[in-house]
């Protein structure tokens, strides 16, 4: 496919990602008290539409709406760095765009800056958990069983919401578009490159482990 | 298959989606205080009855249940016009037979006008986004991984009632046979029109960008 | 397979169903008083129980769990009369043990009457539609989708568990079985006959309807 | 694939899915004070990371994860008696630091031992029953449709959560492990003999009972 078909593909993904997260965080948020049930309704449509996404447009752009996946796709040379950059620049207009969507449709300010604290050695580590077994799963999936693997993102990132303290960002341009909203999902600007680096962080840990876990043996397998 | 059985199969798919998205409003209000649970109990039926009813209707009709699905397959020609129209008809006596079901269910009247207030430029954004998602769904689906879109639509409409601001009617023959129950799932007769052109008007950019983006290149793939 | 272990895998087949049923019913009754809440804790193990024994245990002996639906295979010369006797008879003794064994993990007496109140036209509409829906999608699915049959009774019951008035039982060994739980699953003993007529009903319903639908068409295929 | 590995392999997954376990367990306490939902807030998690780490670990070393599991295959002479008691080990390793990953995460201190009582006789044939059944779902699935096993035992342990008493261990290593968080799923060591115990016993009846069940046919298959 050619590449500005591709860069759409990685924006509207981004988009409809970012507004599913954004906005079922705000249906959540209007509708309960409860924080566990707003969380559920946040995480079954997250990791319901990345299935989705990941089906349709897989075939496009290859789906990574991350440019922590994109990264990696670019270290193991199945991305050119220039094509990588411009994945990630799509992915981060993208996302900013789902945010505003989430607003418009719930007719709020199309942008607010985030006044949700997020930060600390805690929230850090369970950023870069999270961002590695999302590279892990994804790298191990392609290998073994690729057409599990929008299944595998999406059932993945329903744990995650839920064992990482953080609940798993684990997705650079989705928290740059998550500091643009105060509310549910929001993430405060200033605690927005800690989160990243804790990313990239766990996703490059992933990449060096994983390259050893599935290096092809030597010896006769068993 | 023949036409008469056909538009059976339309009716009765419309009628058992209308029938679990109005009988599980009703079951889930009966039961909860607490919105976003109801919407929970709300929410899975629908997904998982919409996985069912496409596998098991889908060989016979194409399983459409909604006149904006029918429009786009008559505007790509898949569909005669004249059996559009029928389609159509099908599905909106379909699911005003599921909302009376529903309610003989529940031992309600069996048509009652809803109250529900739903309206306003934020909502018809919403459906237009949740119209367009579900297009866009179902055109790359069917293009990718047909066998999947049982299941991606299922999934698409567990993700859209919690990120439209709407809750997703994203239909209007279902929207018809919801404007007549004044129960969780309602909306005020007089809502319906401006629904029905945004869900249209939704569908019809999902086409018109979709075939954009869905058409094969002239370049090498990458 | 032989009759013997055919017979031994519908009795464990309904045991854990019922095991499920009843046992996840005591669970949610037990943690919350959010009945819509308990509802959900009852739903999803039972439609998650249902897809794991029809693949373990389809192979062995079809998987029926439910005397309506041995009764349809009876009626379409799959299953000798005496056969579907003994399925039946096998059923009921295990949805029995079931109850005894749910009963025993949660440390209740073994055998309690129900005194559940479920009656009236409303309740019995609700349980005809419900177990119409199950042999309609076992015998499309079965023409259709062969492979999919135990995700779509899974689903299905999910939904018909909100989307009809008497959280759909739908199956008379079962029906049985919850007459002995006094807990949030149960149902009077003097209630069971109107429920498992109202099956039966919506069962040979089903079997006619689909006959005509699904026939082979006589005219080109559209 | 070397037994290095398939060992690191084993140890991975245990603490993925530990850390999933004890996690989303702290998650959920900490939002909401219904019992019922902090318990999906639970399932859920444990559920789909059960399909992603057997599909995505599979391949590699089996994706035991469980010493119970091990056991069987080392009666079925599919894995070497050395090589199981060296899966276990890097169960109980794993497991461990997956109780240390998830406390880290949370801000806790990295080992507590947990004061939840978690005895009894009705206790221990709910974690037989549940162990019991786990393995019989692997055996039968292994048997009947193997690429279907990662989301049998994810759907089995979902449903097994809410119908045992004890929200189904069913795994000595996952035990220990939860004997060293004091939060929502931990279980006091004084406990873990008996739980440890009742699996061994549940594990070696399905085994021996699915041994029977599974025989091939003497007679001609119906």
């Amino acid at each position: 496919m050619d590449l500005p078909r591709r860069l759409f593909a990685e924006a509207l993904g981004t988009a409809l990602l970012v507004a599913t997260v954004v906005g079922s965080g705000i249906m959540a948020q209007s509708l309960t008290t409860d924080t566990a049930v707003a969380l559920l309704g946040n995480t079954l449509p997250t990791g319901a539409i990345l299935v989705v996404l990941i089906i349709i447009l897989g075939p496009i752009s290859g789906a990574h709406f991350n440019p922590a996946v994109s990264l990696i796709f670019a270290l193991r040379r199945e991305l050119a760095v220039r094509e990588a950059v411009l994945y990630a620049a799509a992915q981060i207009v993208g996302g900013i765009l789902g945010t505003i969507a989430a607003h418009a449709m719930f007719a709020l300010p199309l942008i607010e800056a985030s006044r949700h604290l997020r930060s600390g050695g805690a929230q850090w580590l369970a950023e870069a958990v999270a961002t590695f077994g999302l590279v892990a799963v994804i790298l191990s999936g392609m290998k073994f069983q690729r057409s599990a693997v929008p299944w595998l993102v999406g059932l993945y990132i329903t744990a995650a919401y839920w064992f990482t303290a953080s609940t798993s960002f684990a997705n650079p341009a989705v928290t740059v578009a998550r500091a643009l909203t105060d509310t549910f999902s929001g993430i405060r600007p200033a605690d927005v490159p800690a989160f990243v680096l804790a990313q990239l962080a766990g996703a490059l840990i992933a990449w060096g482990l994983m390259a050893w876990l599935l290096r092809p043996s030597t010896e006769t397998a068993t």
